[in-house]
């Protein structure tokens, strides 16, 4: 008995069949970007060839990006998919699979899935942190996604660190996210050189030494850490698994993160960071997840 | 069949026959300032006096000040009781009174209390924050108070807005406390009228329109909206419950905290903000609700 993992993104659709967090066969399409229809087209199509190859599927957990309104389980918004906008991605897909489909944030199910089976496996609490083109995350315990009152929960790239500091997409001054994701990261390093500039070159340059370049890594990093930090002292997590592309940037900038948060939690507590270990196929086994908990009323 | 709930404030210690979230019978007494042992003997002496008028208690909950141990059973450090370093509470209760004894931090028990029987009952989350010489918080899901792996969980008055701000008492610079707290506010106005001045007295100079102390007591207002929308962002719990002494100071203060929220989690979600209403007793009531749930082993 198995279940199907959707993780979408806005430039592929990687669909698994998952049975305790192991991944036994997957399908990989490209996303359309030509309207909601051949998203869930794809998703389906995508769904149906790994169903055909006879693996018996009981459910059906989908990892979006956005917002999501979890009580009509609709995607309220995926900035990085064409016409993804109020998408009831459960009922169509329902209608399409004739399987129960369960709905779920991206980060939240690649959180969920390093902390059942992966990185944070067998500890009792963590925090899944995602630094990459944005920040986001993701708070468990137990076998428990929390997602909050407002499905909220875990949006930590859009905690205020710096009232009055850099618009964010958010609408609001000095989040964590306009400070320190790979976006701000290219914006400010783009302003500072007067060149467009993406966040590779910017770490290049960083690693190469360059005042300027450096200064922008290290700021980015410094508030990384004091955004785990006030995590830390909200929610006291066990661990960080931390993800995303910018941790590719290896020690040189994870060092750097740590040091800000075990600065600024002296006194507190030794915080514990992790390596996420799950890598692209987090998502899909994610979803799955939340698929058997929540269809099984587990959750 | 009820539980004995103590509260050890820095100048009185309330006793407090309580069941089912109801206060039958109180004893206050002064808090010693002669060491840790005469703090034990006043602790057991106010509940030796409520046992002597008839009422059969099973097991005691105290509620303190101060970070504590709680696999020791120990205060690790009281700021405003003397002698109360490395404190055996539990254990040198337990010896006097011959009952079971828990122990809890005091605004994680007035919290608890105010989630369970006061403001947020029936609520399924909440998150207490007092408001006060200092802040402090408290973070509630169903009948779980959340502690945290190090018992740091709610620690939101430490969590850094101003990095490079103000100095506060944790040796960190910028925490919502070290800005926004009675204390901090008395700081502040003391510096810019350049002489000493009470929280009392800023706020009335606020009311009055000088330019000085409104703006003093406008920060404060702000940074905790900001903390409060930092905090709904991380774990969003379905309402906030005030307390504490700056809540006296009524809508003057509260509605600007509430706006500065509310600004900060506009496009996210409508906070929810409810008055503690359990008043002096919320303290004893939570640490004995403590003593109930975590004796009977269903924590």
């Amino acid at each position: 008995m198995s279940t199907l993992g959707i993780d979408l993104g806005g430039t592929k659709i990687l669909a698994a069949v998952v049975s305790e967090g192991r991944v036994l066969d997957r399908v990989r399409v490209d996303t359309p970007q030509t309207g909601f229809a051949d998203v869930v087209a794809a998703m389906a199509g995508a769904a149906r060839e790994l169903i055909s190859r006879g693996h018996e599927v009981t459910a059906v957990g989908v990892g979006s990006p956005g917002p999501l309104d979890h009580e009509r389980g609709r995607v309220v918004w995926a900035p990085n998919i064409a016409g993804m906008v109020d998408a009831p991605v459960v009922d169509a897909l329902r209608e399409e699979l004739g399987l129960p489909v369960a709905l779920e944030n991206d980060a939240n199910a690649a959180g969920y899935a390093e902390h059942l089976y992966g990185a944070a496996k067998g500890l009792r609490s963590s925090v899944y942190v995602t630094l990459s083109t944005g920040i986001g995350g993701g708070l468990f315990v137990g076998e428990t996604l929390v997602r909050g009152a407002h499905g909220l929960a875990g949006e930590i790239g859009h905690i205020t660190l710096l009232p009055g500091g850099p618009m964010g997409g958010d609408g609001h001054t000095g989040s964590l996210e306009a400070i320190a994701a790979g976006r701000s990261i290219a914006r400010d390093a783009s302003y500072a050189y007067g060149q467009p500039m993406n966040t590779i070159e910017v770490f290049e340059r960083a690693r190469a030494g360059e005042r300027k370049a450096l200064g922008i890594v290290e700021n980015a990093a410094l508030f990384t850490g004091i955004g785990l930090a006030n995590i830390q002292k909200v929610f006291d997590p066990e661990a960080f698994v931390l993800g995303g592309g910018l941790t590719a940037a290896g020690d040189f900038y994870l060092d750097r993160v740590k040091a800000a948060a075990r600065r600024y939690l002296e006194g507190f507590c030794e915080p514990v960071f992790l390596m996420a270990v799950l890598g692209g196929d987090a998502g899909a086994i994610g979803a799955a997840a939340v698929a058997e908990r929540e269809l099984a009323g587990r959750r």
